[in-house]
């Protein structure tokens, strides 16, 4: 890992992206959204990704042109076609119309279609909390996990995120339904070390902490064994629903070829039912206050210590900024070469 | 076990109800509620749990004549006060105006302060799904759960419902974020049996299956370990948010006290985003018929089987119904001597 400035790491995203032929105002967001992921720590869906999303726009899997249709609107609803446009652009603006619906309705929902990988999930959840909202919103994905039961994998991991604003710092949880990525997983076996806790099952069905067994077997774990088997179902179920596009058994199984996926977003102002409030969300973010409190002084007092989902990604933040942004030197090279 | 009719237990909590004092209609539907929790097999939030209801009825815990109270407005969402009242009265009412709102507006939101315990929480979803909107709804519960990295129980196991209807038999998953309740944990140990994964921690702080080391510790496992502890402290902040009312650290450790707690019910009809569709609701069933239909087929083309959540419910409330619902003598004993 060598670590590069956050300025000149956007710098590099963005000239590619404009080589690429992306508009100027297209490529800066995006180039932010890779950049501001690698920076938030999450280098799997920053810099670290960005070789196979540039391949699927030369691959013509990504349409860098196509920018998201309105489909169907019902109030606080709508519906919209991601026409097989770059998926962390439409993410962003269908978030952003779930913040507008949210602003005019109380809430908003925006179920999207017909969409790509919308990289790092938790950027959506920053979007809204930085805009003053609660933002939720998950997204399918290509087949990759077996239910609970079975050893084929007929789920998706469908991440899900859940960001509540607070001044002291967003809380916002970016979870997927296995216990861990294939990336994660593979990055365990080249350290040479075992998983924390059990994930997956090796080639006997058995359940293990191996990585190496895992990537064998193609069975990774749902967080609570059936609960998150469960959760991903309901979650592609939804998507599948509200947004009118396909389901993840319908997604094709490799992730060089994982298109047309679907996707929910929704915001709340949580002001708009505190009325005769005259500071803007003062209530929510005194609440919000108290919880992450007493989470942290509850453990400190056993002596213990909590982190909420988030809170380190502000100290990374933080610390990527003033040091710069950690990158793989391989990937930084070939990024540069674009 | 002894098996007794439906018609009899329903009969029989009903005359409980009255005896207690509560108007007839109200006594019907908290009746039922009840009588359909131990007929669909969750007797833990059926039967098993009325005694503890009454006896918060007599504490003063649950005031019987409590009606929520709208405090708060805005389009589709609305903020309602459960002054205390029936928790299982409080949420069906809620859950109603949650499917209302959707009628209206395609989506609603509502939140609910000052409530008590739901009893089951699926009861909520199976309401919106036989409406034939999709339903969301979750509570947040006494602190009964340690966050990931604390032995102290700061966070609720605050159950999560998602309903999807479909006319083969709604997809609905009611999960609480500990792998296990101590009811769960405590039968197990009861039967002589080891939890099938690990469910918690020993007083050593090891992961174990043994659920009389569960019971001693009080420390259960959040579904995927530092996941479900960050997923159950946002089902908090969010119920603590949007209705203005208590979070888990609020509320008394203690079950015959936990009382004033905090839900929100999610309603969305996936129609009114279906425009010139004829019959209603066809696209949304098509979509869900289409994913179990694939969940299903999947599991068998490898040679295995998979339910999907809420499959198991039908075929208990069947047999169910046919020779009787499956009670404990005693605690039928003490409710008929009510």
């Amino acid at each position: 890992m060598i670590r590069v400035r956050y300025a000149e790491l956007l710098d590099v995203l963005l000239a590619s992206l404009l080589k690429l032929g992306f508009e100027s105002e297209r490529a800066l967001r995006c180039a932010q959204l890779f950049a501001e992921s690698s920076r938030d720590g999450v280098q799997s869906h920053g810099l670290n990704r960005f070789p196979l999303f540039v391949s699927m726009i030369q691959s013509g899997a990504v349409d860098i042109h196509a920018k998201p249709v309105l489909l169907a609107s019902s109030g606080p609803m709508e519906r919209w076609d991601g026409k097989l446009g770059p998926g962390n652009l439409n993410a962003w603006h269908c978030m952003g119309r779930a913040i507008a619906l949210s602003r005019e309705h109380g809430m908003g929902c925006v179920a999207l279609a017909n969409t790509n990988h919308w990289m790092r999930g938790g950027s959506y959840g920053w979007q809204a909390a930085d805009a003053g909202v609660i933002g939720i919103c998950w997204t399918n994905t290509l087949p990759n996990l077996p239910p609970w039961g079975a050893s084929v994998p007929l789920l998706g991991n469908n991440p899900l995120v859940i960001a509540v604003p607070r001044p002291g710092g967003h809380v916002i949880l970016d979870m997927a339904a296995s216990q861990f990525s294939y990336g994660a997983i593979s990055a365990y076996r080249a350290r040479g070390e075992l998983l924390p806790v059990e994930g997956g099952f090796d080639t006997k069905g058995r359940l293990t902490r191996d990585p190496a067994e895992i990537e064998k077997s193609q069975r990774p774990l749902p967080i609570g064994y059936w609960k998150g088997s469960g959760l991903a179902l309901m979650l592609d179920l939804l998507a599948g629903v509200l947004s009118g596009g396909k389901t993840t058994h319908q997604i094709a199984p490799t992730p060089e070829r994982e298109v047309g996926i679907s996707q929910v977003f929704l915001a709340f102002n949580p002001d708009a039912l505190n009325t005769g409030v005259s500071t803007s969300g003062s209530i929510g973010s005194q609440i919000a206050n108290q919880v992450i409190e007493n989470l942290h002084s509850g453990a400190k007092a056993a002596g213990e210590s909590v982190r909420y989902p988030g809170e380190q990604v502000l100290r990374l933040r933080q610390e990527n900024m003033e040091k710069g942004v950690p990158v793989d030197p391989a990937v930084w090279q070939l990024v540069q070469d674009i």
